[in-house]
């Protein structure tokens, strides 16, 4: 590793290259129960020429290279088990072009989603995907990240028009261009995105945006069960309402929700809704959507238009992972992720909801369910052996009841170390078509090795 | 080619096994200018287990393969020429299955988009994707088309869940789930789409599919200049408005819709334009459409809410292109399809209509400019090779203007063999990458090669 160090130097100034154990600590872990593992050393680059410059490094000394943001994730992608170079991408934070008349930004990867936010709002403009964490682009691109307004702007796939990438040869490209379609060559924008820093690194990102909506209406609704509150959704997307924020709380995390952000919201199955769109437009869809819900039995509904009550609803909902984590000192979190056909989703969440309650450690269910994605969230003492292992257990049979029903192990946080178990399961023979691509991106296997694929074991479950 | 034959007799009954040069003839073509080439033999595959016999046979000769639809390819995609094997998907024509609740469909590759819609309609359900064109879904899919409809529902890429894809070795793979969203893996949906039979041949696709619409208001806006109409288009995008369909027309095409359609359209650059909401949203974005386009000095403004009336403007749009067919017959059709960043939607065509004056060939301009995307229909003279000289200059040059503009060579056609020579151009490096995939995925080259890449060729412009 000195070898390493030494060659790093060569183009990068001290300041850029750590060995300290402090800033090791903080690259080794993420937002979850995952095993956690040093880096080697970890590395700010400042431009596109000194990530080239690293990655050629490492290709030259075959050292892992991870890169890493601000460390949300939850499946353990940004975690070095292998070692070698992290590189930590917080100094390449600028938002280098707003594109206002190609509704278009241009931003560096460190750039965090509410830093990009902050900005929009001078132009009138917002970036949708939304996961809650205040996560860099960079990583949220990695992942293909969503969240709560998924089901009306889509995931982080469909709002990357062009990245540049550093490759593992060190060589950059564009995946993309400016354009809103293209069919030109393969897809790579979609190969990219998604792929956890396992074929390149992304040093630049065009992304679109939109104008902020004109009328906004929040809305919370109770119901009497979560197979009502579950159901109300899918009529309501059957009615082909164009929601733009559909979110279920169960009672577990309404009081999670209660104690951390000073609410008191009745402790009930619980929809979080918003609609965007024109005036009268807004007002029929609430009210459509209002009607179905009450024919699910909705006892208890209430909307806000105001900005400040609207912003506090969700953040509300946004904190419920850290109220579970403030709830629960000394213990990790774990995540389920599936997503499902609309059509299972009642009785997948059913499904979660029986297994939990058999845990007996403390969580709760909360998801985008729009999607067809929703998430357990469980605490776990990671002293307590016989938990962990409950809790590993819960977990896969979750995700094998939703891929027996044709859905995915993981909606939207990623596959990283916590859901490559279950990817021969999922994907069959197209997992070997995976390997293939990281052996011809990726032939050393130094980047981020071990996540996703691993390219040495062609039957990985 | 005779041990070829006999390989596949040993499999396939006789009737699905054909030399005969009439049916060469049939596949030796698409709908353009492009040079023709017959294949040896065209099979007919009824299941994806006789697709995957057919590619073994083909991989065990080396024998090249040409996945064919109905031949509406517009960048000679379909046309054999380095011959070997064609394989026509007319027999790979049934709707598998509805899931109403899930809003999926699940279709064979030969299935055409008509035949589906004609289908979902008893299901009050529509399929988006709208080319124009009777094409069938597989060959949809794999140049990843768009259409009218694209500037609200997105392009096949977005509506694709689930393939069933035959690979270079006869294996059988899924490239995705039935959720409407996955971080898991590499995003092969997304990788095969677009892919043009050059990766693989696609045996079943799983498509997500709308409810119709309750309410739709078909309309058609004139304007004094090009400027003004696509200056319109812009401002609309920028109100974000959620128009359904915007469609661009000029003058000279609105003269071949009114000749062949029996209309009697004002011959004035003209938009077509469509809006899908509920009842009154969608007056309100009616009306404020209208507003934006009196700005843009629109001259003359009707609309439609019958669906006799609509389906008659929309016909009358979708056969602009038999139009122009039929109305200079002995010639061929060429086509540009660049897309652009909005900003440059305007100049882009100015330019483009100014070039195709100069050049005194039939043609006129038209486009799914809500998307940036525009296409320059030309009916050349094949015989007078001045002509073609020009034409091929003027394809050029309109792609070169998009692309240094950050738009891309094709935004929905395919690149086939026509757009080929500009791969290297529009993606630089990035083509490498491209040729890395395609090498790493057909080792051998026999899956539709010569098209998109040219593995031998690391240089190709």
């Amino acid at each position: 590793m000195e070898q390493v160090i030494q060659a790093l130097s060569t183009k990068l100034s001290s300041d850029q290259i750590s060995s300290n154990d402090t800033v090791k600590e903080l690259h080794s872990k993420d937002e979850t129960y995952h095993q956690t593992s040093m880096p080697d050393v970890v590395v700010f680059p400042k431009s596109t020429e000194e990530v080239s410059f690293i990655i050629e490094v490492a290709q030259k000394f075959q050292t892992p290279v991870t890169p890493f943001g601000v460390g949300t994730s939850l499946e353990g992608h940004v975690i070095p088990y292998q070692k070698g170079i992290t590189i930590d991408f917080s100094l390449m934070n600028q938002i280098l072009e707003i594109k206002e008349s190609d509704l278009l930004v241009k931003v560096q990867p460190g750039v965090t989603r509410e830093q990009l936010n902050k900005e929009l709002k001078k132009y009138g403009l917002f970036f949708t995907v939304d996961p809650g964490a205040n996560a860099t682009l960079g990583g949220m691109a990695a992942t293909n990240a969503s969240g709560t307004t998924t089901v009306k702007y889509g995931v982080m796939r469909d709002q990357v028009r062009d990245m540049e990438v550093v490759l593992a040869d060190g060589s950059v490209i564009h995946t993309g261009n400016l354009a809103a379609k293209s069919s030109s060559g393969y897809h790579l924008n979609g190969l990219f995105i998604g792929s956890e820093g396992t074929l390149g690194c992304f040093t630049e990102l065009t992304l679109q945006v939109y104008g902020i909506p004109e009328h906004i209406v929040a809305a919370r609704a109770t119901f009497p069960s979560l197979t009502n509150a579950i159901e109300a959704v899918t009529s309501i997307l059957h009615a082909g309402i164009p929601i733009a924020r559909v979110e279920f709380v169960d009672e577990a995390s309404v009081t999670q929700i209660n104690k951390f952000s000073e609410t008191d919201y009745p402790t009930k199955p619980t929809l979080f809704l918003e609609f965007h769109g024109n005036a009268s437009g807004l007002q029929e869809d609430l009210a459509f959507s209002q009607e179905i819900m009450q024919d699910h039995g909705c006892d208890n509904f209430s909307s806000e238009t105001d900005t400040a009550a609207r912003n506090h609803l969700w953040d509300a909902r946004h904190n419920l992972a850290y109220a579970y984590i403030h709830g629960h000192v000394g213990k990790k979190m774990m995540l389920t992720d599936v997503a499902v056909p609309i059509s299972e989703l009642a009785n997948s969440v059913i499904y979660a909801g029986e297994e939990l309650e058999k845990l007996q450690i403390p969580g709760g269910i909360l998801g985008h369910v729009g999607d067809g994605n929703f998430h357990s969230l469980i605490m776990i003492d990671m002293e307590n052996e016989e938990e962990v292992k409950k809790a590993k257990q819960f977990n896969e049979k979750v995700v094998r009841y939703a891929l027996e029903r044709g859905g995915t192990c993981t909606g939207e946080h990623g596959v990283g170390i916590g859901k490559k178990p279950y990817q021969r399961l999922e994907h069959g023979a197209a997992l070997d078509v995976m390997i293939n691509i990281k052996k011809a991106l990726d032939p050393n296997n130094i980047l981020n090795p071990s996540k996703i694929v691993d390219v040495d074991n062609r039957v990985n479950l």
